[in-house]
């Protein structure tokens, strides 16, 4: 990890980490594009993790976002749990995961949202325990993926539920084609996504030219 | 982390990791103790995480599995997800998680087995993609809690079906007094547990004395 940190380092004046690099070659190397807007990449970030990469991801968010002063991780299970602890390891913060639930009849204790999944097409209502969130809490939302920005929505709405503060978003992979980020710039939220794919095209992932 | 592990080789003579004991401490201090069997750790463990223990476990287990020839880490959503990646960073090897799933009527190209929930009284079933799990692999099970056993058991289930080897289970907390833990012993599989907990008495953690 010393050895990428300072790689990283020297290769943050060409515009990119290596963590990006890293990133940006195994999408392509193991991604699959289903149909018009799905990338599959269940073979290193969300069914099979490669715990390495993981680990250079975490680093790269600790990079971005250092100078924020960060008291809480925030993510939704399952598949942002990898990232959000390898981000959570690099910033020596606490990482809390809200659950998802078909349906909560008992709301006791709990900050909930609800969101609506476009890929499975359903609602799921998301939770925290209230003691793991705060006024004095400086948050940052780390997730696998922002398409539609569904599941941010849902933690950013937990996170006001909470009186604590949001401090910025990181994901792994951006569809930047899909509406999640727009809705965020628009309230001048801080984003970082390591991978900005710009366009599917002919099975091929376009990345966003930075 | 580097000094951690020398500590650790240090006190390894006395019986126990430096790991073993920040984890001890961590559950008699934020452990609740909730009626006569369920051991309530969301604090650092299953909703929040404390992603510096979790790297001190995952180089535990990795201390306790390093001569056993392992190519893949398996566990289960969402909870076995941060301490599998955290020994797999220590490893170095690939970890997958099961999905959890109400049900499932599409079972093509996925391992599937029925996992009961003795604390939540459903059954789920478990899948994992065929494609990362074969005959050339030697698997190292890692969950936060063995209790009655069931979630290990589905993994097993889905090792043989993959004709996999198994060759460990590590868990973060084993709560002894349940059925799980003699079923692994009677068949011979090598588990480590890094909290070994004997009884609760008066809402208190008795931990067994190796």
């Amino acid at each position: 990890m010393l050895e990428f940190v300072q790689l990283s380092a020297a290769n943050r004046e060409e515009g990119w980490g290596v963590a990006v690099k890293l990133l940006e070659d195994r999408i392509r190397q193991d991604g699959q594009v289903l149909g018009a807007d799905v990338l599959k990449v269940d073979s290193f970030l969300n069914h099979q993790i490669d715990p390495d990469l993981m680990a250079a991801l975490g680093t790269e968010f600790y990079q971005r976002f250092k100078d924020v002063p960060i008291t809480k991780i925030l993510t939704v299970e399952s598949s942002g749990i990898a990232p959000a602890l390898a981000a959570g390891m690099a910033f020596h913060k606490p990482v809390v995961f809200a659950r998802k639930h078909k349906s909560l009849t008992l709301k006791d204790h709990l900050y909930t949202a609800e969101v609506y999944s476009f890929t499975k097409k359903t609602a799921n209502t998301i939770a925290i325990a209230t003691k793991f969130l705060g006024p004095d809490d400086h948050v940052l939302i780390i997730d696998d993926f922002l398409a539609n920005g569904q599941a941010v929505e849902g933690l950013i709405d937990i996170i006001a539920q909470a009186q604590a503060h949001l401090e910025g978003v990181g994901v792994v992979i951006e569809k930047s084609f899909q509406k999640g980020r727009a809705l965020l710039d628009q309230r001048h939220i801080h984003v970082e996504a390591l991978a900005r794919i710009a366009a599917f095209e002919n099975g091929q992932v376009i990345f966003k030219e930075d």
